[in-house]
């Protein structure tokens, strides 16, 4: 076992609640000595951590699926680390595990906090510690039980997901291919539509910065839209509303669009549209399917091992870059999976 | 068989689609002879329609779950009749019949049609002709299938309806009730929730003009919302969504309060309770449940038989106040099922 007292735990704490985007001012970078962890406990080393849209959520001060994040308290984030002590048998030094580690480098995880913090062994032979935050973590998970428990794709219909570059989204369009589907994804640039479709192997991409969205629709979607998947809200469902067909699902994943708004949500106006077409919109929190998650992983493991199945990850490293490095999120940068890289 | 040739059918046509509410202007009056059904026709005479909100969406030159009328046409409507001339062995003079038979004295309709017509025999035995109308009719069926199949209410639950004193709300109530779910009603004025309340015996009922529905709902339903049936849309649809619980089922049959916009409609801005919750929000359109009246209509008359389920209707005279009656709908004037009577 390392020599822990020599060790410095950089952290970033939230100071202010956001209005509109967080900036630096939103942040307070704090130090602490590394413990020792007391008996059952374990002391993680972050590795990477996972950057989410959801993050914007927690700063605010209101009720939701999970308590916001305490003014002063470390910002949440899910991360994969590396076990440097431990006096839990369940987990030996050098364990790659997943849990909610915190944006610092070092995270203590108490006994009868072990649960809460979801922390589970991966095993780096199925995917790397990075695709364990993406197609094998939450955000693989949000895409497979979203698809496959609210959407409910069949054979030969039509799905259509926002974000589609984003970690969700690239999850979402593949698993819909793989399950016989037609995946048309919508998302932000050229150069990401064009890798969607000719990486991902999505049967098309709409542009929403490069054209109107409903006639990328109209052109990609002849039969109509049986399955949409919404990462972003705001006018993109309106559009995907107007084109869905009778008995559709529309599976409420995330509304990126509304996150930093100043101004109230933006409804959907043409949500009539689910009565003319007997359709269906549904919400879905993946942390409701945490037993079946080995189940999907294994599932999704063999996909990326079998080819059918990528995960690109977009990784920023440092700490200390993180308030700008989670902007990427709201501006559209992040090519992929956003993940923070702490240490190697 | 009566003489026919003496006899003239008053119509009431659509003569020009209304921006907003309806006008005396958006319509016109004709007269026609009233001809013998060729072989396999039958020709009706009208004793009472139905008046609904749905005529509203109708007359608007847009795509929806039906074609809309088109201009000279004899406007839609449903409605319960006498058979006065047959050359259908299926049906004989003096038969009751339910049918589409427009907003006119008499109705032929020629073998081809009957199946569009919707034409079936009514038993006077289960309910009266208006209650046919309402209860066992087309109001009856919406309320029961949106809320036993897309409501799916198990005791103990909270079951709000909007349009609580309408034609659909009266059944979603009282069956929430026969189910052992607890009813809340939402309804304009005083007099209305009182009936709503003491008559139909919901548990509570919520007067959108006399306060704030927000603290209604926080004052009759402290355990949250499980299943909320709108016909209203709008803000109301808006602050129950803020009230629901998880796994909560938002039964979207109507939005009587944006059918005369001539803005856009208003989506709800609180839709993002749908993925906190974990909820569902989805259309219903009766007419796919055709095939299942007959069972529904019979559970529903031994209610009605049991004094278990009320079935009120308001029944306005005269063929020529059609224009106006209808107004009664989008005033909230109505009280129980809106039937203009053309003959007795």
């Amino acid at each position: 076992m390392q020599d822990l007292s020599s060790l410095t735990n950089h952290q970033i704490r939230l100071a202010a609640r956001p209005v509109g985007l967080p900036t630096r001012e939103n942040w307070s970078f704090t130090t602490e000595p590394v413990a020792e962890p007391a008996d059952g406990g374990v002391l993680v080393k972050t590795l990477f951590l996972s950057l989410d849209p959801a993050m914007r959520g927690w700063m605010n001060d209101v009720k939701s699926y999970i308590a916001p994040v305490g003014i002063g308290e470390v910002m949440r984030a899910g991360g994969i680390g590396v076990v440097v002590a431990s006096k839990n048998p369940a987990f030996a030094v050098g364990d790659h595990v997943s849990a909610g580690l915190g944006v610092q480098e070092y995270c203590l995880i108490a006994q009868d906090q072990l649960k809460r913090s979801g922390i589970f062994k991966i095993d780096t032979r199925l995917g790397t510690p990075t695709q364990w935050l993406n197609v094998l973590g939450m955000p693989g998970m949000t895409g497979y039980f979203g698809l496959m428990d609210v959407g409910q794709p069949k054979a030969g219909e039509t799905v259509v997901v926002s974000g589609a570059a984003g970690a969700v989204g690239q999850t979402v369009g593949q698993l819909a291919r793989i399950k016989g589907a037609r995946a048309v994804g919508i998302a932000g640039g050229k150069a990401k539509c064009d890798w969607v479709v000719n990486e991902l192997g999505f049967d098309a991409c709409i542009d929403y910065k490069g054209g109107s969205v409903r006639d990328g629709l109209k052109a990609h979607c002849p039969q109509g839209v049986d399955v949409y998947f919404d990462n972003v809200g705001g006018e993109i469902l309106d559009h995907v509303l107007a084109r869905i067909n009778r008995k559709a699902r529309i599976v409420i994943c995330g509304a990126i669009s509304q996150y930093n708004n100043t101004a109230p949500v933006q409804g959907p106006k043409n949500y009539l549209s689910l009565l003319v077409n007997r359709a269906r919109m549904e919400g879905i929190v993946v942390f409701d399917y945490a037993d079946r998650y080995p189940v999907a992983v294994a599932e999704m493991a063999g996909y990326l091992k079998d080819g059918r199945m990528k995960s690109k990850e977009d990784v920023v490293s440092g700490l200390d870059t993180f308030p700008e490095t989670l902007l990427k999120l709201f501006n559209g940068e992040n090519f992929g999976k956003l993940v923070l890289q702490v240490a190697s």
